[in-house]
């Protein structure tokens, strides 16, 4: 409920000093100075069984990854993050130590955006871990939206896919400063944030956009963990690239005339592209030959 | 995590059309048009078993709570609520029933103060139902801090207190209203709303402002809960008043001027004078007898 725990206390104590958040020490509800540009909100719950293993990542690895999920998703409008609130729910019984970590792990993340860690709720409880961060943040030029491709787009990727669940969905970080760069590069039409899965988010913004896409599967760039996932499992490299979630990589596109600027323009990221906007139908083209492109991802247990 | 699912969708589409909302329809973050004024942002997180028993809730009831309780700190800031996002932990096996009240409840809640739902995040895990609520308010004329009692201040509270555990905790209106027009008519110097208790919740104020206070044991209004409650427990109904949680009426410290000017005035709404902020000291005095108050209230299950 609304109590100030210690473990919230502490947050505001150990943010940063972001100069337009003016924290209400003690207050219930933060004071923020007035945002000029428009302003983005996005919430993102975590839970575990569901999202993360406990044991298996430890508590500053899930609470680094509770914050960056939502700032990615503020990446994926191209924004810049500002200040977050946190609210947990920690099983009966739960060490000082879990606090902790949990508290570094989303203040670890924090730092590396200056987002302010402004508030919070801090709850024990008979049920599982859980954590829900919701972030704002601002736009700055212009936000980018899912329902913005159009035929003829060229579709680019950051970095590269498949293979997140060996490390990569708790240790990854967003790409904020590859949005803002590309942003300010060319005109961005359309863009997603990679949580389900290449397949399943592309076709998030075809279906937003009322477009089709084609992707070329040679061009589609692949992690060295989906290599291994594929020496042991039943999937090739590509599927794991294209149906894993996670991946927390950015999915955009722009017109063909930016896409060759952005081909030249040189970058210390990666940013490939790997397809292009159509008309309509949904399709991957590997060895010459076309075929239909499941929108199947990763399907968060529901 | 960031994938759409059907009840945030619902809850979008549903939402009302506030004008100061842009919603960002498939999108995962919302985008809100430039708030003009100091931004008010707060967080709190209901779970199953320690702020709510569904079974006896019912899950239209836990959904108003939850919007209800966050509505209730902007209301304790004299602030206008604006924009919510919702993250909720589904039960494995949950009925579309369950997920529907839930929805109901939060936007019956939402509704009343033209708040709007702007977006979330909808899991479902093996864990008990946990919601959690993030309120975007902003601030008109000032806001209300706990940290500004004075020596020689009043100090007020809405409504009647104790015994909202029959019914008040989760049927309750915030008094956003009520702090608006007290905040228009006299200088507001602190506030807060009773999560945890009387007893508590003034501590908190005389914590933050460096003072303390003296409360009158014959003042304090009393609802027909608390002498229900008194009548079956081993509580009398001031002790319900003072210690027991989750009233969300708001205490309010104002100079002795316009605490007069307050008396005076025509108000469609209670508010009891109750005691006076003092240099020091935490007491109440009852049949001219003064003792120590003991700050406590309830304990939220930590």
């Amino acid at each position: 409920m609304s109590s100030e725990f210690d473990f919230i206390r502490r947050i505001r104590q150990k943010t940063l000093q972001n100069p337009s958040v003016l924290l209400g020490p003690g207050d219930d509800t933060a004071i923020l100075q007035p945002i000029q540009s428009d302003l983005l909100v996005t919430t993102d719950m975590l839970l575990e069984g569901s999202c993360f293993l406990i044991n298996e990542a430890g508590p500053f690895r899930v609470g680094r990854k509770a914050m960056n999920v939502n700032i990615s998703d503020i990446a994926a409008m191209a924004g810049v993050p500002l200040a977050a609130v946190v609210s947990v729910g920690l099983p009966h019984g739960a060490s000082a130590d879990l606090a902790d970590q949990l508290d570094a792990g989303l203040r670890d993340a924090a730092a590396v955006f200056d987002v302010a860690l402004v508030g919070g709720d801090t709850n024990s409880w008979k049920g599982p871990l859980c954590i829900s961060v919701t972030l704002i943040g601002k736009v700055e030029g212009y936000a980018v939206r899912r329902s913005g491709a159009e035929i003829g787009d060229w579709i680019f990727v950051t970095g590269a896919l498949g293979g997140s669940i060996l490390k990569h969905h708790l240790d990854f970080v967003p790409r904020v400063r590859e949005a803002r760069h590309v942003a300010g590069l060319v005109k961005l039409k359309s863009m997603i944030d990679i949580s389900d899965g290449l397949a399943k988010d592309l076709w998030h913004i075809c279906e937003e956009s009322g477009v089709g896409a084609m992707l070329d599967a040679e061009s589609i760039p692949i992690t060295p963990d989906a290599h291994e996932l594929a020496k042991t499992g039943s999937k090739t490299p590509l599927q794991h690239a294209l149906h894993d979630g996670e991946d927390f990589e950015l999915i955009f596109t722009v017109s063909a005339e930016d896409g060759k600027r952005l081909q030249e323009a040189r970058l210390d990221f990666a940013v490939t592209k790997i397809g292009e906007i159509t008309k309509e139908g949904y399709t991957i083209r590997e060895n010459g030959v076309t075929r239909v492109l499941e929108a199947k991802g990763y399907e968060h247990v529901w």
